[in-house]
């Protein structure tokens, strides 16, 4: 396929992000997937844990992290639980490139991290260094970065519905934006517990951390970015019983109206250099299995005249676009090829 | 069981609504199915179209309603779609009580009716004596009426989410209250269709009629009355992929600060002598599938101070307790009987 | 409803069978459930645990066993895991009817517990005064016996679907039959395991414990009963993306051909007098959803004259008729009580 | 990626094995979908009926296929239904060469196919044209052929796990091997019917067609040539509620003693150079999540000693190696590319 190959490594790729990213790169034609890690499961290989894995060029043995010389690779992925990496990150971040998965370098204020997270940031130094990778909207800091902190999921459904929003239109200043989000059970990680039981997970759907989500403050954070002002968010989010997929419905109350042509237009002229975001035309809305298992998203705006309220929605997979192939995107302008590749383009019709 | 029964009939046995409702009358110690009707399937039994029916008490044959003489019964339950009941009623209704499970006599306003169900009112000189049978707000009204309006499967809910707030608490008035609502499938009814084929509807979830759902002014219009002042809503329902539940998330903003405890105190005491609510802890949140298959609503409240926004939430079985159950509920007030009469007390487990 | 009651208690009330029954007994009219047990969970609130029974007669606190008097009880229901139950009974059995869900009394043959449960029996002198509480099959034996044992979810479904060929039609003696079953996930229990995350179950079907299931000796010790000959089967159990719901698939070599009329005739008229199982017409198969939340079986039989093969199918729910709800139908008959008191009669329409 | 494309056509492109089939094809390098046709939804794009597909490659407009003139492209594809196939093919094949999807080529013995299909063979001249076209067991006679009739899913899914086996070791010839086989539900098709209603699938399991499924002869004709005798089969399919994927459950009475390590080191070696098909380890049991949405197969292979039994399983996905991109490994090998050449290698480890 290519004349060149990268050498890469994946530390924690057990995990469900861990597992899809590898999965993902074994598949790239450029990025060579030479090392992969665990703490918990070294020895084993990937396909006895994860069986679609069998007999492909993804079934690699886990190694120990603590005998791995990191600086030979020239992109080390991160895909290991927050509070973990920052642990992991100083010692890796001037021999190699980091791609983090996880939420340790997203939010630059150390003190909201640290009361959203719940623990102190051990090495809130690097913050300046790392760089928020959401292509779609800071594309241009991505190239020559050394620490690249790839989003959460919900703030890139979040970011991408309300992005171009927010870059245009001043919300109302003293009304946050309430965003209703549903994600599937794969979100709440590999852990066998009470709430990932199937016999609790399926047939139902319930709201959960109401107002304490840890996302909250990166979307804020995001969106007050982009719109040069302070934006809050009042974000619940809910378990539904799917394996894959999220969507986010966002409640804008506006300040002053606007067409619903007048905004798709932006949106679509905002996108138009974005291979995977779609935006709906007027009147359709997103379907999570629409972009299930890709780097897809799908984003959807609707005006309420009556209400004066701006509703817009957007669809990712958690893991893809979400985790793991939003990573390798990002993986991808860091390294000068194109954004989509080794990326599967068509997601599954049923 | 009992020394009496009372004769009622059900016109419209096939859909779901329908036959959940002679499932649970079949069960009933005091009313007896004496009459199921269908246009469609007159001649088939019951059991032939829901096999979990064969060899029950339930397991009735449909006949065709133009040959019924309806006065014969004390009550005739009407689950035939909204447009359709309305055709029906003025013929029935001198003659028997009637409860109906559709929309038609749910809004007082036979303009706003016509604007949201797109179809003139045929009947609407009865809107009058329409009563809105929502027994936990709207109690007293039942007992003497002859046309009880059942709500439909959203108001319910978002009446119980947000009905103790608004008649204590003023909300802001140019403000709406924010409601993102999810459904099981069966909320869509049984017709086969693109959105209800399984490889459609699993797995995925998705808005959908957003700012346009007709269930919006019944809403509206209970909490208004509630409040004594216009209250307006922003409602998106959404599929998920469960077969039974409803869960609404409503998103309010405050005007005044309150505490957690204050509301939920306040909803434990409005809701004290309602067998068939339960208000959660503060912290606790609902799940649809506690309250499946039961005349069961669950609800939560918690105050997010950062934003000023209260959220309620209520979940329910959009069958039971959001049609057929609750139709029941309402004949058992109606007659005299103890509102829990021949409801099932305690939901499935898993 | 009734002017006496049974006072009972619950060993093991918080596994899925243990509590199913729980809820159940808490809806019936004569027992009354004066004590549940836990030794992990004591303390709790069973609605802690399981929010549906929140506010309800089941919502009971869970009390240490080490401190209760079993003996105050005229019935104690077993749900505790295999070969723990054989620990307890011997402690109980002299003070009280016990009513024992485990496998731990099923197999008369203490040498065939042994290699198929992996551990010796350490009350095997029980054995002989266990009964095999089957009440469609063996229910003669029911009334007067103090260990009752009720059986397992497969074997109850291979029972009924095969109990009426093997009393009249002699099998092939040197073949198996052989008994492809489907159970859903809460078949595995509560555990939280990687093979119950809904991640692993979700949208996936697959064998386990290929011809070693512990089932198979219970099995064949039934049919080998009933057909007065040794049967011998071979018993693949699979999971299925399902809550709850239990299907076999019996395939019988047939030595002699018989018809389809004939063979549904006969146990049509063996089940006539059995209120939970329906025998389906000629080319009718059943549903695990048309039983599921019910004590109901539904029972095909299929002649398939091309291979000289009887196909035989029964539905049940693996934790209702394979477990809770048949020992509360024990518990009936042996408390001399019509065998369906206090167990609903109709089932979830969707 | 090529310096050459090969033009292709897809009839019959909304089905869900149409469907699949384009999207696959819009991503192999080679193979150019140059026509999709639909007689009844000519005119929109199929990412309007599948909204996966919005802004891809695979997002083409459906035509009229009586104003294509199919001899423009190399090959073309069918995925129109059985009986509608022979129709058409007559006037294709003399042009260009036809890979058929359907079954109306797949039985050599015309009488037979309409006994099971229930309609005479208008084109039955055809037959001796067509090569059944199951690479892993038929790969020599792809290359030459004019018409490629494709394996129907569950006969893949047997002859997969049974081929190897009857190649070798003779089965009893008085006793069939038992097929117990569950489908998700994209195997009912597209349409709209009480059977793929959510509500009717979710949650359940239930057998279909005993004994009479159309797929029962292709079966037996496969293992028949295979074993070079006469071997007849008992098929009963299932409805399992997941969206794709397909087990195959065999029970083969065994003449003679065989171990386990040396059946399954035969089957290792069979199919040591067929990329697709994975053998498992003694012990191991396939899911279908594990293949699903690929053109992987996993089969396994267990003795029970204890009854003389052989059970041999194969999962796969039902569209994937069932359906489409078991056709696109038809038409790799067809043109004398890779037979890997454009589908994935590593299918989604959740």
């Amino acid at each position: 396929m290519s004349s060149h190959t990268i050498s890469v490594a994946v530390i924690g790729a057990t995990g469900f992000a861990g597992v899809e990213l590898v999965a993902n790169l074994a598949m790239h034609p450029i990025f060579s997937v030479d090392c992969i890690t665990s703490t918990t499961e070294q020895g084993s290989t990937l396909g006895s844990l994860y069986p679609s894995l069998l007999g492909t060029r993804a079934d690699q043995v886990l190694v120990d992290p603590a005998h791995v010389d990191f600086a030979q690779f020239e992109y080390v992925f991160l895909a290991v639980p927050h509070t973990t990496a920052m642990e992991i990150v100083p010692r890796l971040h001037k021999d190699t490139k980091v791609i983090d998965l996880s939420a340790d370098y997203r939010i630059s204020d150390a003190q909201s991290y640290e009361h959203w997270y719940g623990k102190k940031h051990s090495s809130a130094d690097l913050l300046e260094d790392s760089v928020y990778a959401l292509p779609e909207l800071f594309s241009s800091e991505i190239a020559d970065a050394s620490l690249l902190s790839c989003p959460g999921c919900y703030p890139t459904a979040a970011a991408l519905a309300l992005g171009p929003l927010v870059t245009k239109w001043p919300t109302a200043a003293d009304r946050p934006i309430y965003i209703d989000a549903k994600s599937g059970i794969s979100g709440a990680g590999r852990s066998a517990t009470a709430a990932t039981h199937y016999c609790s997970a399926a047939d139902s759907v319930r709201p959960y951390k109401v107002g304490v989500h840890q996302h909250t403050p990166e979307i804020e954070q995001t969106l007050s970015r982009l719109a040069n002002q302070t934006v809050s968010v009042m974000f619940v989010p809910h378990l539904v019983p799917m394996i894959r997929g999220l969507l986010v419905t966002c409640y804008v109350p506006l300040s002053e109206p606007i067409s619903s042509n007048e905004v798709i237009e932006y949106y679509q002229a905002f996108y138009a250099q974005s291979p995977f975001v779609t935006v709906l035309e007027d009147g359709q809305s997103p379907s999570t299995s629409s972009v299930a298992r890709t780097n897809a998203a799908h984003v959807s705006v609707h005006i309420d005249e009556r209400t004066n309220t701006l509703v817009a929605c957007c669809a990712i997979d958690n893991l893809g676009k979400g985790a793991a192939t939003q990573a390798i995107q990002v993986a991808n302008i860091a390294a000068g090829l194109d954004e989509s590749c080794g990326l599967a383009t068509i997601g599954s019709v049923v």
